[in-house]
């Protein structure tokens, strides 16, 4: 059988979802647990990688796997050969031909970030500090900019390697609570670093670095230097994969 | 003159408060820094102790320096030569017959958990996890109980050594987001691991393992076993010192 699950990690001490050499993976450690539990040697196939230090709240992944356990009891078993920083919430049969990567509608991310004048050590590692407080209302203009369909080539960081670079952003929400933003994104899909740049661009548009039309702009000329800077990764949550 | 430091820490990878020997501390980290900033070797008074894994958002501490750093410059100094999990985001200088400790008129702690089937990769080192979910209405009554002067005797672990055990708890709130609970917790003085066995108390009656009339037997009869269990260290927080 085919079975979906949805998996939640703290990413500052995985080198990204996928397997690599001598580099803890988020990849790697499900497989051993998985191999713990039914004995068995999985391929896992994530809705897409993330990068080191992000963070995911529910990130979807499918394997096949002949197993005796019932779905809904398989997380139970595998979060007691998991780590702290990485546990499976929820388990669920489905066909063969649904695909966690290929059948992905929508995703939602979410940065967080904080502005006070002192960095706070209970943020450090889910958190990116930016002191300069930022303007509500001009980082909703921002991002009212930025919702849409475009070509999102100048929020793309080098290394990406796709068909198309057009894709749809359908909602950026903001919320502030004290000292505390939150910017989530969501998608019908991403380029290379595109969230962190987006968040990056809301986030200096709120401080006055940049402006509106040097949005529009860059939408124009895909040129990526009139957008913000990409934000560090440990502010970044895949917090829901739609299909 | 007489400075008073307001800090902020992390408490997972500190063996508390105090200085002890081979363990890293709050008050050797913070020593080691004031000394790279000022060149003094200073003795650091707290507003109490705490122990391994437990928070701090508005921990207190005092001592005396002849700096020529002005106090407001002084955390910005500091925590350039702080570790992550340890900053001061304020400093006052206060008069000499003032001591961080003896001072102290009321204190708040608060204590987190949350209820859910499984481990959260996020919270696993800032909150509690206990799987079966309290009755709200239930906690709220059995803080009911706690609030006020009573002999807390009944919520002292052993090691304590104190002239009374009687102690005023002013208020007691509980906060619920989803599956996430916070019990603040203000009083004018705690003994050893009262606010745990508070929050454990208090969630003990949220599933019905105790009752309103066990607690108030305790309080009666002095007897620890009526009162529920001690909570982990890593869901605590030391959050304001009022002097």
């Amino acid at each position: 059988m085919r079975l979906l699950l949805t998996i939640q990690y703290k990413g500052t001490n995985f080198c990204g979802w996928q397997i690599q050499p001598n580099c803890r993976t988020v990849q790697q450690t499900l497989s051993d647990a998985i191999f713990e539990v039914t004995g068995e040697n999985v391929t896992l196939h994530a809705s897409g990688r993330t990068d080191a230090g992000v963070h995911a709240l529910g990130q979807r992944v499918h394997f096949d796997s002949n197993t005796k356990i019932p779905p809904e009891k398989l997380p139970f078993a595998l979060n007691t050969n998991l780590p702290d920083d990485l546990k499976v919430i929820a388990c669920e049969q489905v066909s063969y031909d649904f695909d966690a990567r290929f059948n992905v509608k929508r995703k939602t991310y979410v940065y967080k970030f904080y502005s006070s004048p002192h960095e706070n050590p209970m943020l450090f590692d889910g958190y990116a500090h930016l002191p300069i407080v930022p303007d509500y209302q001009k980082m909703r203009a921002a991002a009212d900019v930025i919702e849409g369909e475009h070509d999102f080539k100048c929020c793309q960081a080098t290394g990406g390697h796709v068909k198309t670079t057009v894709r749809t952003v359908y909602s950026i929400d903001i919320k502030k609570d004290g000292e505390i933003y939150e910017i989530a994104v969501t998608g019908n899909g991403f380029l290379y670093n595109m969230v962190r740049i987006i968040a990056g661009t809301i986030y200096y548009a709120g401080i006055g670095r940049i402006s509106e039309d040097d949005i529009k702009s860059a939408f124009l000329t895909n040129d990526r230097t009139k957008m913000g800077i990409t934000l560090e990764a440990k502010g970044l949550y895949l917090v829901k994969v739609m299909y």
